[in-house]
Order: C-alpha cells, then structure tokens, then sequence
C-alpha cells in the first residue's frame, strides 16, 4: 500500500498540541493597517487602548513582527478538555458524491459552545484574569460567542455580561439559557441600559439589531465598570492568533498522512474561524511553499469580501470603536433579519482583508438556501448537524468536490467545520417547511450602507 | 513515575473498536426470565415475534447463551464516524472538589443524536435494511432516541416514523426539527392515527403522554404498514447488547492505564445506557474477577427499581407488546408532568432487574433538584453541559468523591456521561429561574400503578 492507510478521524495526542499559536501577520508583506482614533484618526498605541482593552491582549493585537507567541500553560491545560479537534476524512460523503477529491474537515463544534470560540475566549478570560480584572462585557450575535465567553468566565470565576443581538435573543431563547447556566448575565441589544442603546432604539424602532450596535453597548458598559474590560469574538488580530490553534493542528494531522491540501475553505463572518484555520497554509503560500486555493466563504446577503469596499471603517454601529481598515460594508449595514445563518458583521478582519487584498486568499458569497441544502446534505451523510455558519463553507467544499468529479482531480479539500447547528433549528424549522428565502442587497441598499464610512484623508474607497 | 501519565482524554483508536458486541447474559447465573404473550402468557419465540421485530434482532433477544456476537463491518464503519468515544479524566472536577479520588467519565454526547443511542440505532436500522424492509416505527421520549434512529434511517435510506412523547414534543420542538432534518416523520404521542392514540385520549383527555403510550402507538403503525417493523431505543436485552461498545471500549481504555474500577455509576431509565456500560464489569463480577460496586441511578419520580416490585409487567400502555419479567411501577404508571429529567419509563430492562434482584448492582433514587445542582456544577467545571438524564450519575458520582474526601480514599469513579442537554433548555431554565421542584409518588400512587399488573400464576410480588 502506497498511502498510509488514513483513519475517519485523525486525533492527535494531548501532548501534540500546539506550543505557540502562529502570528501571520509576521510574515505578511503588506501588514493590516494600525487602528486609528475614531475621533482624531491618528494611530493607537498601548496606551491608548488600555481603557477598553486587557493588556497583554493589547500587545498581542499590536504585534506585527513576532511569529510565535507562547500559549500560557493554564489555557493548554483548559484546551485538553477538548482539544485536540478531530481532524475528520469524509469518506462518506466522497462516496455520496462519488468524486475523486479526498475531503478533510477540521471539526471544532465537540464542546459545549459549540464552536471554536472557546479557543479565544478562555485565553481572553484568562488574561483577565491574570490582570485582576473582576470581570468583561461582551456582545455576542448567533449566541456562540457568549456562550464560550460565558464557560471561560465561569472557569475563572470572572463576571460575564453579554450583550446578545435582539433577533438571535429571540430565536434562541435556549442559548441564553446555557450562558446563564454558566452564570453570565445576557441582554438583548439594543437595550434601554446604554446610552447608545437608548439612541439607536429612538432612531430605529422595532429594529432587530446587530452586531456592530451590540458591540458599541458593550464597550459603553465596561467603559462605566470599575476593574472591567471588554471583550469580542471575532474581527480582532488577537483573535485570530488564539484561532490558530485550530491551522496549526490541521497543519500537523495532515503533515502525519503526507497529505498536502489542494484547496482550503473557510466560512467567514469576522474572520476569526477562517484567520484560524488558514494562518500556517496563508504562511505557506506567502513563502512560496504550498500551491493552494484559499477561499472564504460568505453569505450573499453580508458580502463585505465580494462586493464592500477595502477602506477605514468603524467597527460598531455607535462609531465609538477604533477605526480598522478592512473590507467593509459600512457600520450602518444590516442584513435582512430573513438571513438565519450568522455571519452578519458589516466587516471584516483587517488580516483576512489584507490578504484578500494581495490575492493571497480569494473569496465567494453563497445564498443562503443553497446553505442549508448544502448543510442537510451533509447532515444526512456524515451525521454531524452543522451551524448555519459552517454550513457556508461545506457549500463551496461540495461544489469543488463535485467539479473534481467532472475533471477526474483527485483534489484535496480541506474545510473548516466551524461548529454545529443544535441551537440553530429555526432557521432549520424555515428549511424544511420550505419557508427560507434569499436576500440579496441590491447596490443602493450597498450604497447607503457606506455612505457613513468616516470620511478623512486618506481612507479612499 | 510509578503511574503512567494519564492524559484528560483517552481515546482509543478506530482499528480498537470492538469487534463484538458482549452479551452479559451468557455469563449470568440466573438467566433473565423469557418474554411472554401478553395474552396466552405463552413463552415466546422467534416465529412469534416476527411480525413485530427484524429477524436479526430477534435472535439477538433470544440469545442468552453465545457471549460475543461480531458487530457488521458496515456498523462498524458507521461507528467511526463518532467512535470510540473518549473516556475523560475529571482533573478539573477533582481538584475543585478537593478529593483524592479520580474520576472517570465515558462520554457519548459528541455525535449529532447527542448520546449513545446511535450505537443501537445504526445497528438496528442495519438489519431492517438487511431484511429489505422499506422502514421502522418507534417511540421517542426524551428524543434522543427518535433523533439517533432518524439519522441511522437517513443513512440506509430507511423510511422513519417517530412517535414522540407529547410533552417532549412540545417542550423541545427543535428536537422535532432535527429529526425533520434527517427525513423522519414525527408525531406527538397520544395521537388520533392510531386506535391505542384515540382510546387513551378519550380515557385521559389533555394527558402529556408516556413513552409506554408511545410504544403502543408505534407498534400499532408498525403492524399496519406493509415492509415495517418496529424498533425501540431501550429497555429490550438486544439494545443493551449493541450498548456494549460503551462498557467495553471503557474497559480497553481503563486497561491501557491500569486503572481497576472502584465504583461504576449509571443512570438508568429503561437501562440500555447503564446495561451498555457496566456489562464487561457485571461479567468480570459475577466471575469474582472483580470487586466493585456498581450503581444504578434513578429518578426519584420513576424510582422502578428502588421502590417498583420485580414482576411481569406490560412493556406498553396499550397492553399489546410482550410480557417481561422486571421491575416495574405498573405499566399505567405515568410520572408527573413537572419531571424533566428524562428516564420516564415505568420498567425496566430485564437484564438490569436480574443483576439488580441477584446483587450485582445496586439502585439509588435521586431527586430532580439535586440532579440539576449537579448538572450545573459539572458544566462549570468540565465544561460539557449534560443531558439531565446523565445528570442523575453525576450526582452520585459527586456524591461518591465527595465521600472519599472525607475518608481519604483514592477510589477510582467511572460513570458514564451517555448526553448532552442542549435540548434540554426549558429544564434548565426552569433551574435558573429557581421554579423547578420535586416530585416523589407517594405510596398511593404506586399501589394505583401496580394493580394494572397482568394476574397470572406465578406472577407473585
């Protein structure tokens, strides 16, 4: 036999975790733009942001130059609880499809926030901690985050205080539950306890919020706490750097079977799953190494890659955040509320934007019907019920796989199966009755979604 | 080091998956009793049973002597998809409860069913399949079940038709859509599509069903539909043999660190998750090999074994299954509303009640308050939130460490974590809202459903 014959999951031992998660903006050409002063839009340092920010998850999002950071032994040893993810072949799904591709996922959804955002959240938590921070405010939009958030604090013994979009409030009543399970305190947004709050449900009734506007209600809450910080699940370098745990793992089950990816698919919302997964195969590349495809994965109906512009933008609906240059859909955008499946940021990472920018990584947007049929598909076949979100990603594996069929390349496919959809079963309910419909902006609603970018020298778009 | 490191997770790998189910009835002493007509009170035997149960499966239940029976190579592959399943070393559980001894959980929520059901469910639609049937009937309660047979359905290209608990239908409509998601066709139970549906709703109008309802309904579909069969998640001795896979990978990975169980913890509704794990330590028991105690745990509420008599009973409401002999509360037995927790079934599996009647294994009821303390407890802690089900060993196994920190003993705790409770949120919300209370029968109510107990000779308790 020539190829080492390759389990249904490949596992890697505790003690095979990784050591250092992998900063690729190191070895970036062009690095992300700095962050800029909303007001004075001249460029934050340390200090700056130590008012809303824990300090040495500052100095992570401030670095550019070093590669690898340490991973403290407390957030290794709270890993081990679920960590390392299976690397999974799907055999089964080949079958189905009848294709010669040889599809991988790495799966992160086997902990109970179901998803990758623990990897983040328990070294934020951590680092809190470690300050003497009492506890952090955060918001959260399909509830994975806060969920994650809310199991880091209660590990910590922190206090958690999420601020969670209204129509996800609404649709997931059950993923609040688990966060105050884990003791965290949850309130839709927008809500009557913020300023901002109050403002924008003057100016928007009835709206069913966002995430941008959560984000500004929860950095004006922790602004008014003593010995509080915040927090956030996406978006952010820092969080993407902890994320590479998930790269660096897939890097190292696939260099166990001598299996080098042809292509590697990631759904993308803010960045932080994708920047994860994709950061040692984007150093790769970057370096001249590994001849591969790179694609994000987002929802027609939020499509800062595909159709926003690649400019300085606010990263809240309440303008008080820093200014990040990224692929933008401007801070007033919001998607229809008849988009179920998550990635609704108007955003996006300024790492992932970079290298979209410089053709490292390349992009596609997906309706979101075509995403659940996708989903189901792959629910029925490899058994594991997958989040709205993954779903966008396994759409694009399936149609690689299938052209692979009709050229006869035995291509390999390595997708990112983010986390899994149990809390996600209304949007499943509008599937199977056959209810679920499209949106799509049209390019004036685009139009006046970025008619609010700040305006400054400079930040041409 | 004297001890071998022992790591927070230890999986086996796919080619150590067993190769047999283990049947502990071969090495029983007192075999458990034959099953009877519920009529004729006749023993019954294969031809008997045809009508109802596929081929394979019956003579799996009527096995009591061969010990190994080879698990199918399809099964098996099926099976890696999301096993085996880890067995988890509680570090974090024993250092917050400050006790010297080690803990041990065998987790099977980490596939889309969210326990071990899909181990009998994959093989049981394996054999409908093999027999060429077009499709199975069967009961759901909690929906664990209901959920882990849709998916089994799906993947044979099996027709599913679940009768689900009424009050689990409505308290977990998602559950019902996941089913949906893997093709099956669910309805609530008591319904009006069956005769057995309309009689009880006509005697207890407004009642939120039972699973021995359930059953009776199944069945009764069952027989009228050409190319079906009925199959059950539990209680009957060829489910606790499929469950063996659990019990027996615990065993190969406790072996691979040498670690002799003290104390084997379980819950037990119909008993197929407790039969499943303990089989390989009942045997080794019974062959005074071994010297540990094992626990069944049962609700207070639908406390069969601590407080039902050991009997033939009906397996259904509806009186129209086969006699078993076993504890029971009496087949009218319905547990109030108010108890969330799962394992609702008035009997239980004729295996259990033998080892349970010879001393094997003994029983500990525990109330629905504590069962939740312990089930938030451990979620903050290990991080899995667990099915209220699972929660009840939980509870005795913190019971369990809890004790040894006061004696000082090191013992060695293994109890089985069979779910997780995602979709168990209104009773955790009931929980966190501080509204959810206790219901224990009183001694009226177990006479009342004990006198619906068939009267025979020799049916003495």
């Amino acid at each position: 036999m020539s190829e080492k014959e390759i389990p249904y999951k490949i596992y890697l031992s505790e003690n095979e975790l990784p050591v250092s998660w992998y900063d690729v903006r190191a070895d970036m050409k062009n690095k992300p733009a700095p962050l800029l002063d909303p007001v004075t839009h001249k460029e934050l340092g340390f200090e700056d942001l130590r008012g809303v920010f824990c300090d040495e998850l500052i100095k992570q999002e401030l670095n550019t130059t070093e590669p690898y950071i340490t991973i403290p032994t407390e957030i290794r040893d709270f890993y081990k609880m679920f960590r390392p993810s299976p690397l999974i072949r799907a055999y089964c799904l080949e079958k189905k499809l009848g294709t010669p591709a040889h599809i991988y996922y790495k799966f992160e959804g086997n902990n109970t926030s179901g998803s990758h955002k623990l990897n983040s959240a328990i070294a934020q938590a951590y680092y809190a901690k470690k300050q003497g921070l009492k506890g952090v405010t955060t918001e959260t939009g399909a509830g994975q985050w806060g969920t994650a958030l809310s199991m880091a604090c209660s590990y910590f013994g922190l206090d958690c205080k999420v601020f969670m979009v209204k129509c996800s409030y609404e649709q997931k009543p059950f993923r609040r539950e688990v966060m105050r399970t884990y003791g965290a305190n949850v309130t839709p947004s927008p809500s009557e306890t913020t300023e901002v709050g109050r403002r924008i449900l003057a100016e928007h009734p009835g709206t069913t919020g966002s995430l941008g506007c959560a984000i500004s209600e929860a950095v004006e809450t922790e602004r008014n706490l003593e010995g509080y910080r915040y927090v956030l699940g996406s978006v952010m370098s820092q969080v993407l750097l902890h994320q590479t745990v998930i790269g660096l793992e897939t890097e190292s089950a696939l260099a166990k079977y001598d299996v080098v990816p042809d292509i590697i698919v990631g759904c993308a919302g803010g960045g932080s799953n994708l920047g994860g997964l994709i950061a040692p195969f984007a150093r790769d590349k970057i370096k001249g190494k590994l001849d591969c495809q790179i694609i994000a994965v987002e929802p027609a109906s939020c499509p800062s890659l595909t159709r926003g512009v690649f400019a300085y933008d606010y990263c809240d609906t309440g303008k008080i955040t820093p200014l990040q240059k990224m692929y933008t859909l401007g801070s007033g955008f919001i998607p229809s509320a008849n988009h179920a499946g998550g990635l609704r940021y108007h955003g996006m990472s300024a790492v992932i934007s970079q290298l979209y920018h410089d053709g490292i990584i390349e992009a596609r947007s997906v309706k979101q019907t075509e995403v659940f049929e996708a989903a189901q598909y792959f629910a029925r076949i490899e058994g594991i019920l997958p989040a709205p979100e993954s779903s966008h990603a396994i759409r694009v594996a399936l149609d690689e796989a299938i052209k692979c069929r009709e050229t006869g390349e035995a291509k390999n496919i390595v997708f990112g199966l983010s986390g899994t959809g149990y809390f996600d079963m209304k949007a499943y309910q509008a599937f199977n009755d056959g209810t679920m419909s499209d949106y799509i902006p049209t390019d004036a609603d685009l139009k006046q979604g970025l008619s609010g970018l700040p305006q400054f020298e400079g930040n041409t778009f």
